[in-house]
């Protein structure tokens, strides 16, 4: 199977009405496709992995919260998935009440805990003495205020309808052009074609008592001239002190600076973990340092051969 | 006020029960002082910041979940605050009902989010059709089965006596060995007198437009010897890939080579917060390397002055 | 003594009619002191060492043959010594001849051994069946052309008068534009005064066994952003792969990125010689990278020390 | 032709006589090939390039003098040739006379100008009223003694017999253990099989203004755990500043490794000149640094294909 199959299936982090939902909508085929909800991040790549879905939608950072570590420790341990796609959705807040529920009437606000810190000061500033309740998503968060376990929700406005609740106040957010990175993942499979505005995702693990790891990594990026765009240590849970990174990066698996870098990672590395290559959704095209392009590697392979030498090659 | 001046009222992430509250209570003269609980984070530091307490203690990170993103953001961002010293506390989690209950009886088990995938796979095993609930503090969890809400909670064994539950199951953790690092927080002050093995904490922010800062950055720890035992990236809010760095690592403000090196940050960075310089709760005493004891520094200063230069300094 | 007090004699490696004496008198009132001549480097330095000059000049390298090893050496060793100025001096030959000497006359050329590589094409056309025979010196190869020991020798034009001697050919040299740098010594003093166009050359001696230590001394001047203009790595006669590096390059040793980087020098190398901080004679403005003016040390001293630091200082 | 196939016909620098000579009789057969001694290293190393020799040996560095400009810069340019082996040469000098010579009757010296600042105290200590003649080579030096032109010769004491001379003093050397290092050239062809102690030699042009290109260089180096074991720089005669550099390191061109930094030099720079790999005369093996053995670059390589990556080759 390859990155181009297109899902009969797609799993995601439901219930129906999260901004998950929303991102795997404006995934190209995903709106005729089944679309599955699960409980919990894990319960959507289990689904995956285990071949209840063809493909699955998780987010994976926030320009506000982060990165999710639940998204990130998932997909680095237990059987491999492939990303193979992103999408960057604006996230903005609508608040959900029953209708004829008014601003004075709201006692209690449930959300994701992701959806607090960025409406904390709107809240503090519209309802401040409601007191607020953490819900596993936006959606469940709307379905208990349907159901009059609480007064209101931060949720997508699109979640409303979903549960037949008004919206009291919409494009709530303290920060402006709050984004999130959803990703698309498969099961291991051939990697989208390059784009020339391409994204790498692997998860290096450090042996331990090697302090100086990461300037090891970074140096076999930047030696060819690859910039980071995501660096994200997370606990191996061996101890405090003992990390695994997570790195997004500009290019694809298949351009030759990218090849010869993870082959520097997985040499000096305990391990590494690819987890895909695939299109940016911003488009934004790399610089291409001087020296690293495929055509240089190329000319330097072969004058390398020509003086009886032999480029590193399976 | 100096480090050393010992606090009269400690605020700490509560409810009473919690294991915020038991790192607290390990500070020397800590159970003699008031302890206030409060209930975020945020609102833990605040009033620090505002004087109603004069030292606080708060999770910075933990081996299985990775760093607490709130303390991270809180102290990175808003009126600074100062860590003077830290504790490493093992974290075993126990299984607290009402008396009476039976592990057949358990429909609903609530936590701390950060628990539940600590106890995950014992949780499956043990209680396979409870559902699980999220709570604000893992105390919280256990008031909220002590009133009849949930049927069990996932807390410190020494929450149960405070809630007039009991302790169905001990030594839970499906991840041996796992460790809380809690800091002691100031209002900024003169950092406690280095000790051979301390931690100095910073936060760097980068300048947009840079992708190889954080190699720079690296590079002017490297360059002296110093090792990072933590370093975090966190969203600043001015859209993806626009990141803060929360570094810990080796060594004394007061050490010729840590302070050279935070020159150096301040110098490349759009701007550097000081966290703090305190012992190592490990008591790990770093490698220093050849040439970058204070002794060196002070000789290549007196050379450098014999020759006509000056050193870098106020 | 200063670098600004006006020698009274000047020691250079003579005799009378090399470039250097044309170096030598080109340095603003060197013309109105007296002007010893020495048969060779060594001389020249001793008699500047022991104070039978107040400054000497010699070449130091030259745009085709590379640095002079002799002078190196003896500035790198012995008795220190302190570059205090530099000069930039077009070399051109002229073949010089005893009146009445025709090209088709000439069966020996003199020359020092520096001059013919520059002039081989040319003799190879011009005189091709002339032998070659090396000189100590320019001028001696003329004053043994005028007392009939060779045929013509290949010299400065302005040693034809000097030595009685015809100019047959001028600006002979295969390469354009060739030029020689020549360096203007003093006992050790203080530095002439940053002109924004300056140049410092230090001496460093790597401790043995110890491979990557070059690596190591490059990155404490690109750290800082300080390029080098020359690095010329000399045997120190303790067996092969044991060296010295001379090193020049950018700014002055009273610029903070230049003092803080020649302490990293002293403190990771076995030894450091100071050779001096001076005026560039082609006054190219260096790049000043962000983060490393005079400014931006100053105010990074003063937050280290705000927060309780101690930048490195005597 | 490959390395292995013996030379019928040796260049050398002669005369006979020569430390050159001695290096070159060290080479297995080349006793029993023919010897054919020329005037200079370029006529030697044209004897080579037009076929009417096979081989030749040219000294390439000493341990006191340091490397040999005119072997460096007519290996660096012009056709290419290839360096196939190398032999270490202990220099000490002998000094000849003509018989009845006491030293008493000694008012002139001549020798190779690289003899004479090693034994320079010497001199001074023995026959200090003696005038110090250049000579084209020590054996030169020698026949002009044999011929009355100066009293006395430093040279080897092999070149004695060689020219009617005798010894009046050996083992003449201010500084111990002096080594000269010659090379054994050949026209390109495959280089000797890989020996495990290898060293390998190439010539790296830098583009004009690139200041930071050095340590890029070395970088690539550093990266794969390559130590240099000579760096020479080397005007290119574009100017002062514009250098090559002549780098001698670790292992063979057919090592993974060695062939990755190879086509990372070449990549970055102007241009590559590869010079040979060879065994070393001292027979030091490598230290391979963790993670750059050729078997990691095998498995690093087939890893890469497995998903979905292509190994930079031809």
């Amino acid at each position: 199977m390859t990155a181009e199959t297109r899902p009969e299936r797609y799993a995601y982090l439901g219930p129906r009405g999260t901004f998950t939902e929303a991102a795997l909508l404006s995934v190209p085929g995903a709106a005729d496709a089944e679309q599955v909800p699960y409980a919990t991040v894990p319960a959507v790549l289990d689904a995956l992995r285990r071949g209840d879905a063809d493909a699955a939608v998780v987010a994976l950072e926030n320009s506000v919260e982060g990165s999710v570590p639940t998204t990130l420790d998932e997909l680095a341990t237990g059987e491999p998935l492939q990303v193979i796609g992103e999408i960057h959705l604006p996230v903005t807040f609508a608040l959900l009440v029953r209708p004829g529920t008014a601003i004075e009437d709201i006692k209690s606000v449930a959300s994701h805990p992701i959806a607090q810190p960025q409406c904390r000061r709107w809240l503090a500033d519209t309802v401040p003495h409601a007191e607020w309740h953490a819900a596993t998503s936006n959606a469940e968060a709307a379905q208990r205020v349907a159901d009059g376990h609480y007064d209101a929700a931060l949720a997508g406005s699109f979640a409303a309808a979903r549960y037949g609740l008004t919206v009291l106040a919409e494009e709530i957010s303290d920060i402006a052009d709050a984004v999130t990175r959803f990703v698309v993942l498969r099961r291991p499979c051939a990697p989208p074609e390059p784009t020339g505005t391409d994204r790498t995702t692997v998860v290096a693990f450090i042996g331990e008592d090697h302090p100086g790891a990461l300037l090891e990594i970074l140096t076999e990026f930047s030696v060819r001239g690859i910039n980071l765009t995501l660096i994200q240590s997370r606990p191996t849970g061996a101890g405090l002190g003992s990390y695994l990174f997570w790195m997004d990066f500009e290019g694809h698996v298949r351009d030759a600076r990218v090849g010869e870098a993870l082959m520097g990672l997985r040499r000096i590395c305990a391990d590494v973990r690819y987890v895909g290559s695939y299109p940016r959704a911003d488009r934004v095209r790399p610089d291409i340092r001087r020296g690293t392009h495929d055509d240089d590697y190329t000319q330097a392979a072969a004058w390398l051969t020509s003086i009886g030498g032999t480029p590193p090659a399976v």
